[in-house]
């Protein structure tokens, strides 16, 4: 199964602002596939055991360039050869920055001292998910970060924030067509967290962990000084990153699985992100 | 939540070989953390949208110490600065080889026009999971391989193959002692599945992925010739190696997901695998 998905329209305003800004040149080695769009079969149905759930892949696909940065590239690959080589086997020595596509923030991301991926358990990682929709607010402003209120009023409509939840966020950013505009004007605009909300999700909820489509937790004006990321992750909580395809999940009632590799060490990690309902 | 599981015993044994064999050199580095456990909280509950799942961690904890090969490591990182160095912000460029720890085997692991690891849609990784034990088996031989007649006795007691399953088999194999048993004798053995098999869960069965607890699909006598891997992977299918705790899972009625982060072209990659039930 797969559908259109609101990714669609993000993308084609991606390829539209490309031919615009002709960075094409940045982007060589870009095949016809989509850079931005999530994978393929997105949405589907999955019967087990007399059960039935509904999935949503959360995920990005991670191509080499889901790379802001052309002279520091995120991710690459390079073959080497397995004991299976004379029968065909290819395999790769994969190299990447931890905070690469839709991925995970550890605790560690911010010390050393904190959980590193490796540490969280799986019940911080198969929890109940909220989809908070600051789309309106962030039509408005490219700085728009989820406040208190923001949370209040889902609250009002849905009732009170289940225990250990995720909270993820809908802004509508697409890392690709803001990514291109922000380097075109040398602007660090971003949607996110705002710290008054983490902390009412840390102190006043008993939330686990909260995920944004934008790449960063922390609002534009809040990076580098990171305010969100050092008190969220200090508390041993953890963010995603780069989380998309909300717009396919309820606001209540689903349950997120992060699927990150359990590396000790490690600060964060592309994942598979799936809801399920 | 956290449960002692099968694993336990397994790491008695390897520490036990350890001790007796004097290979602590080879493991230097290695801290008092468990090596061949799977990560804590393994088994729990999760309830979402007036549902509730148990849920089972299938996956190794991935350390440097993963590495069966000392003079060819198979995961390392280095601290690279960050947006945020200024505020404590710690990330690491992580290099590994695909097919490290408990992970995945794309279809392109054995041919570059095969599916890679980012064209397997989701459909694909959120599948009935079946298991079945050749525990009895492996127990009399180290190379012991599921035989269609195994499959046939799992269907008696249990019905029919649910379509579009993951089949995994519980052989006991621990990584950690076995490879340690076969670098003492310098052999090569091996749980794993026969060829036969795999062409009859392709052909008359409708199942998607195959799982082990060895480290290789194969048994250690078709290693490194690779029949099953041959043959399985480029009629598009998948593998999982390395996969853990299937002791704690039904025989039939949960769903595996594969959290495998959707990285193109790579051939496979650590992944973290669930079971729900
Ligand atoms: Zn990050
Ligand atoms: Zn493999």
């Amino acid at each position: 199964m797969s559908m259109a998905g609101p990714g669609s329209i993000a993308r084609r305003g991606f390829l539209d602002i490309l031919g615009g800004l002709a960075v094409a040149a940045q982007l060589e080695g870009v095949s016809g596939e989509a850079r931005a769009a999530p994978v393929d079969s997105t949405v589907g149905v999955a019967r087990f055991g007399g059960r039935s759930l509904q999935f949503t892949d959360l995920t990005h696909k991670l191509t080499r360039q889901f790379n802001f940065d052309p002279s520091n590239p995120r991710i690459s690959m390079e073959s080497v050869d397995g004991s299976g080589v004379a029968v065909g086997m290819k395999m790769h020595r994969l190299a990447l920055i931890e905070h690469t596509g839709t991925h995970i923030d550890a605790p560690s991301h911010f010390g050393e001292q904190f959980k590193s991926l490796g540490e969280i358990p799986l019940s911080d990682l198969v929890v109940p998910l909220v989809v908070v929709d600051i789309s309106a607010k962030a039509a408005k402003s490219r700085d728009a970060q989820v406040e208190p209120a923001d949370v209040l009023a889902w609250e009002r409509r849905h009732g009170r924030l289940p225990d250990g939840c995720c909270v993820a966020v809908h802004s509508g950013w697409d890392p690709f067509a803001e990514m291109a505009r922000n380097q075109a004007a040398h602007s660090h605009n971003s949607t996110g967290f705002g710290i008054e909300a983490a902390r009412m999700l840390a102190e006043k909820r008993r939330v686990k962990g909260i995920a944004v489509d934008a790449m960063t937790i922390d609002s534009g004006p809040n990076v580098p000084s990171y305010p969100v990321h050092q008190f969220w992750l200090r508390s041993g909580r953890w963010g995603i990153e780069g989380i998309t395809n909300l717009r396919s999940v309820p606001p209540v009632g689903a349950l997120l699985v992060v699927g990150a590799a359990p590396i000790a060490e490690a600060t964060g990690l592309p994942v598979r992100a799936i809801a399920l309902f």
